[in-house]
């Protein structure tokens, strides 16, 4: 037999157990507990304030919110789907406390707009939390860069060898887009900060309430404009958990590269042992899992948020309890990219770099063609002209199995009598990094100024 | 300080406790510890069978298994993310239990195809309980349908009235989509029912074991063809996946219509007090919590079905890591098909049909209009004109505020001299649904056929 | 036969006639011609200036690349998969118009940075008319708000009756989704507006360029920073996808709404006879085609955005030719969005609000039970027991078949004696959506203050 | 101005120009015009079968749709948004050509029942040839196979060097992925070969059609049961698509393959120069275009997926205008699956196979590891016991920066005095694969009897 319900006036039969199980949600909103409590206490002075409540009301009230939380941290309280949700939880243990006024504690609010409220202030603080975690990655990366600056590897493209990229500059591509991620959840808390309480069920309620009182108690910087709006949006998880899948998004194409460089064929680095697992059968093995979970862990945020977008496709106002079904994902996505952020941030460090296995592998595949024919274009050549001529020189090069700048001069000129013996100057793979110094450029000078700037912009944050 | 890793002898370095906690995979797969122990032990014998194992050691481990399957059922095991996964939590302990021969268990295989075997186990016997619960939904909806057979509703195209169906057949159609969602799950049966076992880590093993001796004792149909696919493919959980994602959304229209009917603005359903919860500040409200929520569970198999796509696009063969992020999603998808089929055949016998007000409803919005255009077609009128006349005969009904039948004979005569007295039969909802009389029509003698064929196509099935 | 490519100078083999068809991009990259254009003109400007072109060099490409506009835009242009691109389309009809300078204009620049700077262009004009179609629509919704400020209409959660609001209001609910819609655009606009020309193929050039000097030409706010990052990264494309797959979840909602109110059920609007269609078979159908439509299409973005993250998941930097399937999701999203605000622009002002549907289906379901608990707890009891309270006294209409109002003082105070005669007037229509006057709430008064804040909030914006 | 629609009878206004642009699907459905002729015609057939035409009208109906359908072919029909669809302009041409019969054709069927055959008539016959097109690649892969079934390369887990594998028998892991697509879509076949034509707008017809009589001109398998389920469903489209998505991340996992190969690091394979294309910047580059673009166009199809179930997902029965936006996203899928299966078997003979790096590759790593291990375990050390044996054998291989074979017997019988001088033998790549000549294992000879089992499935086949 299931427990009386806070709304079974106007109902003639009890709940069936399974759906009472089913349509429970305590198992995975009680991580809200402490947002519920201080979204309730926010509340209860209010409504002192407004003189809906004396003002012993709600001090007591407010002590046996307090007390609540102590029981819930000290691992006290008996969680039951009967009471649905962590809200009834709370006010039910509330009520034991403290008696009748604590059936007070719900004039003017709905759950509606109380879960609505304490999902904002999770979300405000994951995403805080996330911001450290960025920052903390985008350090790691700058450190690396700034030990790596002056490293030479293949830059690829096609996963061809393209032109040869200093491996500081490349992993400052990953700062980029860390911070952008970053940027894009900063502007995405900006949306999360609106406090919903006070829209009540969905039209706002007949009590003098104070809507920015609250606002200012719980630090959010808007109240919601509109109540039916209010209860029912969920835009505030979704923009979060796209900005988080797109950032997933950059930790796989990292972890897809971890994974290639750490493979013998690459060779380039080597992770720590810690960071690795072995294998039941293979001896031998030493795996590069964590970056494989990553990667694996962005299908996981990218379901997230199709669930999400899908989940409020075409629901009409105001609320529905399909909404229930928004926390799982929200809060999947918010642990991994927790998870993940920590962990590759403390994986960093430990990356063994193979500079020599890098820059073996920049001598192979012709890097410094582009080079070549931009020498061409300086001697005049147009380029599309110039282009011709190197591709005629890679193709010899190919036949004969050697480098550019295995040629012999009279090879080289056979293709162009612009060539002169200058031109193997071009053709290593320092001049190459070098020649390109301009911003946004490979060359160790311009990546280090690009390293001072982002973190100039980094402190500048404050998160 | 974590145990030591059965795989560590390799390793210079302990794994970094954080990352012991993220790669762990215990928290989830431990669901699978009945499938592992049968696996191990039809392995086991075979083991022996081959002359790999002695008969007394094979006797050993078979006995050692059971005891750790009724260590766990009896809540006997703690579980920790040190020992990685349950396959090490069972042969940990078996080597506990009886010593050095537990570690010869793992002789012939990898940790790589046990759980692969385990998750097709699982996710065969999880389909056979979906195939049960979706024949227990068909069937209360041809219950219901039989008891509706005659019962008539206005059928909708666009949500607009579009003609009179009967209710028992507009059940039906539910009946047809899940009856497909059946067929297709039997068909991804046949696909997930291989044994992977055998492929060892990626390549086969050096022992000589006879697969298809495993193969029969788990109750497997085929061998997989290929290691490097038995371990690697995920197929199976990603078709199993695919069609409960289509059968959740078969089930989110269906519970889109309940939740339609159930408004006050359609009365055509009350859902029973048992499946429906109040509101904590509206003390009127009844809610069809159990059909919304099963709308929104739909997004959350959606999304489950991208995460598995997701996670499989352009890996390289064979095993990665990434792997073991398939079972949260399959689990929870296999969950959710299980719990949505059960409670919505388990509301259905208890929900009360208006038919006054589908009647109400059916006599609205002009139903009729097609069978006058047939009647005139039946005149010896095209139908593209007999189409036109009734449209300008519906135009001056609206302008009027009347229905169709309620034109006079003259006024229908304006329209087409064809139109005679014995028009208004045609006109009425009986009419209409009674002349819709071959297979597949709203007619009632068909819809109790369709019931009846329904009927004996389910119990073909054997499910 | 096939064309002789720019790039075959170290091939031996041509291409496969299929192969080029299958992976050539005119057919859709073609509508960038004119971003393409106008980048190359400020390339060969900058060039110029920075000495790698003459002046007279940089005049004659300028010149030839206009008239290769105005010949695409006279339609003169022949498209053709053996030149792949849009890009290869101008330079190729640029060095036929003016000779072997032509072949200079590719100096410097790479496809990779000029297909991210062309793209970039375009979704930035995009975004901005998107923003004005947004802003029209805002405006139609708050004209039709004003008209219905004081309309009063159920107010929905669940589906069921919850309390009475204006419809004003709720139309209000969309204004301020999709103003958060309009802001999360204008942030993603940030963050598209940075110019990656001068990255070249992934590292950089050797020449001598001025990127801030292009930025200017072009518009753009910023220089990307990192040359790798410039030639992969598609967040722009995803960041704005997925803002516009939200503003169609929106839209979704609303045209389900439009789709329910316009069903005889509920009855509380009409479309215009020009933004429905019929049937091809039932005469009478007034089908809202607009709506459905817009409501499918949301399914659309969303697979669009879903595309993009999957296409973007894993990849190795720098460029990889998987990033040319960006650019189908991407337009298909800005042509969509586009399509749907207008549409539903033109669509609002014509729509028939039948008031007194609304006004009767609100005096249904016991919309005035809160209003009869905070009576309640204003007389003093705690909200819980007054909740309780009233839903006995539901419970007892529902019996009866009547409503709340319907119940004589003496029954009503049978459940509370300190219910009065002053309590009928707390159930009216009127006194309920007057008394919720706070912020946020449905009161008339309120919502025309809302609509005030949001004209400015409009009018500031700027777009 | 618009043309007048042939549902215009009840509507005062015309339809909306930009209205009439949005809603029409004459843009992609009119490659349907084949299927709509053909169904046509047979509708017409059984017309004058039942009596409802005269064998002359049918007669002149059938030549006429001959006609039209001659004049489609020879480009002749001038397309218009006007005439909505492929359906609308194909019954005005008709009438136009032999007057007012035509009007007769639309009797006792709706463009519901009449689209939903159409697509499932095109569907049917674009699985067919996807069909065709797997069993072409799987004979190109088996014909690789073959050719390759002694080449020995490394097997990855982790893309770590795990064991030696042939490299046929890696391509046979294709195959079997290849021949489960086949096979799910043989099984969708099923579903999708079932005739909805009879079920009219959604309740069926009053008119005495025979449905299996077009049923068998058309050949399909069945008549759909439930007419309101007819119109509606899309589940053939949906699971047709899911099964093309599945081969999609086959292909991109061959895909990434075919890259990871094609990279100077692996150097495995070189693809023929008509598979690749080159840059427009640097001279040496040979792209591996062809297997990058179908990686992506992997994204395309999970897309395609999503949008087909998120546009079903809640619509209420029966057919809604959402539906309309069913087409693209199928054909979208057929396109893709059809292109990429037929440029990957086109590419595979031309593969250059570079067996002595594969070889060299086999010989890093640690590859035979395992059977050392399994060598122990045959000497009657546990599995377990024997895996840390090696594991420290392979430690101090990797201290001493040599392969295991390396090792001296003396180094070796340092870790186990069970190491014999017979060591080296199961130490060999060739030892190693020929030892695994179970069902499934690597062993060339295994290879070679899976290709003829393959073989002799693929006849079976009958495709």
């Amino acid at each position: 037999m299931t427990e009386e319900k806070p709304w079974s006036g106007r109902f003639t039969a009890p709940t069936d157990a399974f759906v009472e199980a089913f349509t429970a949600s305590i198992a995975f909103d009680k991580r809200l507990y402490a947002q519920d409590i201080r979204g309730s206490i926010a509340h209860a002075r209010m409504l002192a304030q407004a003189g809906v409540l004396t003002p012993t009301e709600a001090e007591q009230i407010v002590a046996g919110l307090q007390q609540v939380r102590a029981e819930i941290e000290a691992g006290e309280m008996a969680f039951s789907a009967a009471l649905e949700d962590i809200h009834m939880h709370v006010e039910t243990r509330l009520t034991q406390l403290i008696g009748e006024v604590g059936k007070k504690l719900h004039t003017g609010r709905s759950r509606n707009d109380q879960v609505a409220t304490d999902v904002r202030l999770y979300t405000r603080e994951a995403i805080d939390e996330i911001l450290a975690g960025i920052a903390r990655l985008e350090t790691a990366l700058m450190d690396a860069a700034e030990r790596e600056a002056d490293t030479i590897m293949p830059g690829f493209t096609h996963l061809q060898v393209a032109q040869p990229v200093t491996f500081g500059h490349h992993l400052m591509a990953y700062v980029e887009m860390l911070h952008r991620d970053g940027m894009r959840l900063l502007d995405a808390r900006k949306r999360v900060n609106v406090l919903p309480l006070g829209a009540a069920a969905l039209a706002g309620t007949t009590f003098p309430i104070d809507r920015w009182y609250v606002a200012h108690e719980l630090g959010f910087d808007f109240v919601a404009e509109n109540s039916l709006d209010a209860v029912s949006d969920r835009d505030f998880a979704i923009e979060t958990v796209a900005a988080i899948a797109l950032m997933m998004v950059h930790l796989s194409r990292f972890a897809e590269e971890l994974i290639l460089w750490s493979s013998p064929s690459f060779g380039f680095i080597e992770l720590s042992d810690s960071f690795c697992t072995g294998s039941s059968i293979m001896p031998q093995k030493k795996n590069p899992d964590v970056p494989e979970l990553v990667r694996g862990k962005s299908a996981r945020v990218i379901g997230a948020l199709q669930t999400l977008l899908v989940l409020m496709k075409a629901q009409p106002l105001a609320y529905n309890k399909d909404n229930q079904e928004d926390k799982e994902p929200l809060f999947d996505a918010l642990d991994t990219a927790r998870g993940s952020l920590k962990v590759f941030a403390e994986m960093l460090p430990g990356m063994t770099v193979r500079r020599e296995a890098m820059r073996a592998a920049a001598l192979r595949g012709f890097a410094t063609a582009t080079d070549l024919a931009d020498y061409l274009v300086r001697k005049g050549l147009p380029f599309r002209a110039a282009h011709e001529v190197v591709g005629k020189a890679v193709r010899l090069a190919v036949e004969q199995g050697c480098n550019l700048e295995d040629l012999s001069l009279e090879a080289l000129r056979g293709f162009s009598p612009l060539i002169d013996a200058d031109v193997y100057q071009v053709l290593t793979l320092e001049g190459s990094v070098e020649a390109r110094g301009h911003i946004g450029g490979t060359a160790p000078a311009q990546v280090r100024q690009a390293i001072a700037r982002a973190r100039t912009r980094l402190a500048d944050w404050g998160v």
